[in-house]
């Protein structure tokens, strides 16, 4: 007896432990021996030689990766040669490093830019070769990272005929992180960056974050948070800048930094930050010339200005633009860039979903050439789903930079399994009409609308030191599609949440088919458990975390849940028609039109735009409350299904991935169980509504719901 | 000329990445494969089966241990038998689990406490067996980890005859973690525990932690800040601590929590905190009914009263001893214990140096038998060097526990190589003389000399999130040195320092000699680049990061560094004998005999007790003045050592500990120099004397040194 479970005892934890636990540290760059012994053998054969000449601080990475790669997916280095001598030489260069590429001189070369890439098989001196090529070395570094996916999602590399470029110039992260370490808004520990040890440690993790970040094409990361500390622009932190710069540049990763309105007065001694005083531009001036002094290849400022307290231009009755085009003065010289945000909304508005195009509209056209603004996805705040900013078909004269948020504030924070791919997509897909048909997000964001080369997509980071970077296992592919999809907005939400899952997990069919599905579903389960049929920020003040629906304490109205659903005996939702804010006037016809009758106007959107009576009869047939009731409980549900289907999946999944999701499933199971009841039952008091008899019905009452608090809820 | 560059390139990188590199998680407990054949051959012939019955919580933990083990260190894991049927047999078990053992009845059992354990070789049923006994489950647990250990340090386990009992009842960590998991004077990244994700997230890291001290004989964990906070005694956050006692109790670890003397007031609603009114009285005893209904092993309190703004007693014109005794009454009924700290030092103190003396003896004997005094090693504050706390000689009636800083938050903080066991054993080794020669620190401390079974030794923890727990690889062997010295204070620091050497790195004994003497040297060396001749307290205000012996500005005089050193034209140093403080007094006549004679007082604590003058002749016949000048630069040319010595040592580490090991030392190199010339700088400001010639001068001015700022220092 005691032998027995002592075998099954060692069975178990030799499986426990060794072998495979996977911290996730590695994210999806884990370049595991490849199982499959067919596939490996035929790699090998297809690889048998690594012809890459050149030298450079990348093309070092680059061959470094390769190694590391290579010794992990088939157990052995490349085999370095200088000629083709053998069927399966990988040939990697430019026509300037490699002759022999030049020779070749691919036609494909001349259909990308300078960060995009070739992959070709071809026949070179006989023999059947892969070569990566590209104008530049960091296209070379991009080409390869693209191509060690293919070996790492096991694809057949016999006949590649690649040719990519990235549709979007600046590709960023942007790190809400302090100088203190703390994150605003991080639910995965605390910032990467030690500033205090910088710049004499350099952490491992800041090869690994830029390795991480070039293998999927983010080249700038912004490394404060936008409400900004001056400090960060003093000789003592600068040098720590640049420290950073230094470890991200062969990877083709720029650093940016947000600067603080007012740091003339904080750090620079003048009485002033008005951005038409002479004294406050030489400032800047002078402070972006000792910024490239140290940094050469600086990115440029991202800039949150009259927003939430932050000081701005408008201190000085002078405008926006009249703010962005003093940094713009100081950065052109450089060719740095300042990213704007379009962000803002004051205490005493009407409806904070008009704002932005109120106050940036008028300015279109008077923004310098190196000057774009980063507008928010949605016309709010990062809420679990919003219509697009009316901005992105309003400002025909002005770059537009999209502003995506990947730490989940609004979207379960750490413990919600929530993948954002489907979030990003139905932004991107979304027409504005601006000029007809077809003038989609994403055409305005890639400048082909309104013909801008200055593009730019930023993702609000979810990365903190915790081991695994992003808390939850799964919330590193929301990181992973970001980067993805800034570089080519037309992949699929499938294709990249299945690479991803084969590169971090495994590829085994069975199990990236049912992962994807659950992160297929996982989007749409939260909008339902949380704010469905247009509902949006209802969550808890300050921290966000869980459901306050009644929230009406905070001074500014535009802070308090009560403001955005408008629940009273009546109905609920946020009449934006003409009839009330007219908010959907700053979309162009062909859009309002979609949304302004609240008998057609598609369910997902019906309460941004309209109040409507409990009764209502929607597209089901159902009354509202009864929708409303249906769609917290199928939000449930969702979470529910895909809890088991996880916990089908262990024998597939390290034992410490497993756990790791498991466990976090199951507080969302009892968190959205939460969300649901909450909010159903101070909904109720309105509608006067029974739940459905058919659900099963709350077993907690509002007031206990009303009763929890959170005071040590992170990330606020 | 490629090819040659890429196969270096090759070499180089598969050295740095997979096999080579280790991120430190595994902190001791590596069980890397032994790579010397011939002693894994004898290991497998000596080990070739496991006898284990019995099974509980505990015995499932070691099982999945040695499972571990054997399968990391020697490729496989063990083999389970029920009988003793060739040699090599390993036979774990107490009398009550194991027939054999109880046949064996090995006397050596008499000999043990039931935290004990006995570790033979002999002969059972003609077979060779290697036999670990005994009297309890988490005997068990301490003897198997101590058997490992002999495998990790390679020991010949041939002819085994082991009999240990710790000599401390209390082995502990407190954490100086607050529930917004920032971690007091922690420089490690922020707290381990997320209460946030408590109780449904159990973090693999909970579980590690409890292994790794296990492993070391800690028994104990106080969860939270002294400088407490009432929340966590809160049901929301009491179900929070059941989570992580559940994970700790199979492993022999009872959880402690910080009590907030005022939480009566802030929590339970009450008008008072008054230790002798009734109703304060029963509610900390329902509080206390509380805690253990959720945790039975509960272990008790630790309070921090009257100190540093924390409330306490006397604000109700009470005693410590009354504030003591309430909590006491409340964890009696439990077998719980108050921890009750010393560090007491009121604002309107003459000498800071004789405050808890004053406050505590006149307490002596009024505290109830549950109740243990916890003492920091010296009267002041963890300094680089301290003579021992008056109070270790002069409490006959109380039981006295030792803190000691792990974190070393006047050590150098993150990034200083400094190896704490040669200051714990100078503190445990000094003589007391409070019942004559030989009542030494130890013999308090370990209830012998004054007759006490309630003991304790408690370490503040230097535990953070970083991935390696400590932040400086080097600093694991602080935490590791607590726990093996608080089980048996007679081990050497050699001792400590080479076997955690060899299950940490490397057992090479090139490697492991040079090492040790890197980290025997460490500890000195700080005292003289930062604190020589018995200086203290002269680090920056606050964050306590660099030297400010200028510092001046602070409200309370004992809270500035020129308080304490007390340099004029003159001289310099406190003057405590007859004719200052006479803080002498407070020891027994043997000891301040040593030291009340500033011509015979060791050097090492001459500042300590006397102001001498910059001319005063000192042993090595150099002037005071001379002889600081040639400490500080003794202390810094230490360091140059230390890091010339590590850089030899390249190719018997893996790269990644390598290179941070490196990368701190040249930081502490820096850091040396800036501590030795701004103290040498302004102390010279009285002296009116020249740095002698023949040292390197410092190269910066006084006044650049006193212009450092450094708003986010960590820890504070």
């Amino acid at each position: 007896m005691f032998i027995k479970k002592h075998l099954v005892l060692i069975f178990m934890l030799s499986f426990a432990h060794a072998a495979f636990a996977d911290d996730g540290y590695r994210l999806w760059l884990r370049y595991d021996k490849i199982q499959d012994k067919n596939t490996a053998a035929l790699y090998t054969k297809q690889l048998q030689q690594l012809l890459f000449p050149g030298s450079s601080a990348t093309i070092e990475k680059v061959k470094a990766e390769l190694t590391e790669a290579f010794t992990g997916l088939l157990g052995k280095p490349p085999v370095g040669t200088k000629q083709v001598t053998a069927n399966g030489t990988l040939i990697i260069g430019t026509p300037a490093t490699a002759k022999i590429i030049a020779t070749l001189q691919p036609t494909e070369l001349n259909q990308i830019n300078d960060e995009g890439f070739v992959i070709l098989t071809a026949i070179l001196q006989g023999k059947t070769c892969t070569v990566i090529s590209a104008k530049t070395d960091i296209g070379i570094l991009y080409g390869t990272f693209h191509f060690l996916r293919l070996l790492q999602t096991q694809q057949n590399i016999s006949t590649l005929h690649i040719v990519s470029s990235p549709k979007i110039k600046f590709r960023l992260l942007n790190h809400w992180d302090n100088l203190n370490r703390t994150v605003e808004r991080g639910y995965a520990g605390i910032s990467i960056w030690d500033w205090h040890k910088l710049p004499d440690y350099i952490d491992k993790r800041y090869i690994d974050y830029a390795r991480a970040n070039a293998s999927i094409g983010i080249n700038g990361t912004v490394l404060t948070n936008v409400n900004a500390n001056a400090t960060i622009l003093s000789p003592q932190y600068l040098v720590k800048v640049a420290a950073l710069a230094n470890v991200f540049r062969p990877y083709g990763i720029k650093v940016f930094l947000t600067a603080r309105f007012s740091a003339p007065i904080e750090i620079g001694g003048l009485k002033t930050a008005d951005p038409l005083d002479a004294a406050v531009q030489a400032w800047w001036k002078q402070k972006v010339k000792e910024i490239y002094t140290l940094i050469p290849d600086f990115g440029g400022f991202l800039i949150k200005a009259n927003s939430e307290g932050q000081p701005g231009p408008q201190d000085y009755h002078r405008t926006h633009a009249d703010g962005a085009n003093m940094f713009a003065d100081a950065l052109a010289t450089y060719n740095g860039i300042v990213l704007w945000r379009a962000f803002v909304y004051s205490s005493q508005s009407g409806d904070r979903f008009k704002q932005a195009y109120e106050e940036f509209t008028p300015l279109d056209g008077q923004f310098k050439s190196n000057v774009i603004l980063q507008v928010k996805n949605g016309p709010i705040d990062f809420q679990p789903r919003e219509p697009f900013s009316p901005l992105f078909g309003a400002m025909p004269k002005t770059p537009l930079a999209m502003e995506f948020q990947l730490t989940q504030e609004y979207l379960g924070q750490g413990t919600h399994l929530v993948f954002e791919a489907p979030l990003f997509k139905e932004v991107f897909n979304a027409d504005t009409y601006q000029k007809g048909k077809g003038s989609t997000v994403a055409k305005i964001i890639d400048g082909s609308t309104n013909n801008f080369s200055l593009t730019a997509i930023a993702g609000v980071s979810n990365i903190g030191n915790d081991i695994n970077w992003c808390s939850h296992p799964f919330a590193q592919a929301n990181w992973y599609a970001l980067g993805r999809l800034a570089w080519d907005y037309d992949l699929s939400s499938k294709q990249i949440a299945e690479e991803w899952l084969q590169q971090t997990f495994s590829n085994n069919a069975f199990f990236v088919s049912a992962a994807y599905n659950i992160m297929l579903h996982s989007h749409e389960a939260l909008v339902n458990y949380m704010t469905p049929l247009g509902l949006a920020h209802i969550m808890y003040n300050g921290h966000h975390y869980g459901p306050m629906p009644w929230g009406n304490t905070l001074g500014r109205p535009d802070w308090n849940p009560v403001y955005y659903h408008k629940a009273d005996s009546a109905g609920i939702g946020f009449n934006r028609t003409a009839t009330g804010s007219n908010a959907l006037a700053e979309y162009k016809t062909e859009v309002s039109d979609l949304w302004s009758d609240s008998n057609t106007c598609a369910d997902k959107y019906l309460l941004w735009f309209h109040h409507v009576s409990w009764n209502h009869t929607m597209r089901s047939g159902k009354t509202l409350w009864n929708e409303l009731c249906y769609k917290y409980y199928t939000g449930v549900d969702s979470v529910i299904a895909i809890q088991q289907q996880w916990n089908t999946l262990e024998k597939f999944v390290d034992a410490e991935r497993f756990n790791q999701v498991q466990q976090l499933l199951n507080i969302q199971v009892k968190e959205a169980v939460w969300w649901r009841n909450a909010s159903l039952l101070y909904f109720q008091t309105f509608s006067k509504m029974p739940i459905p008899s058919k659900y099963e019905q709350p077993d907690k009452t509002l007031e206990y719901y009303k009763s929890l608090r959170f005071p040590f809820a992170p990330g606020n």
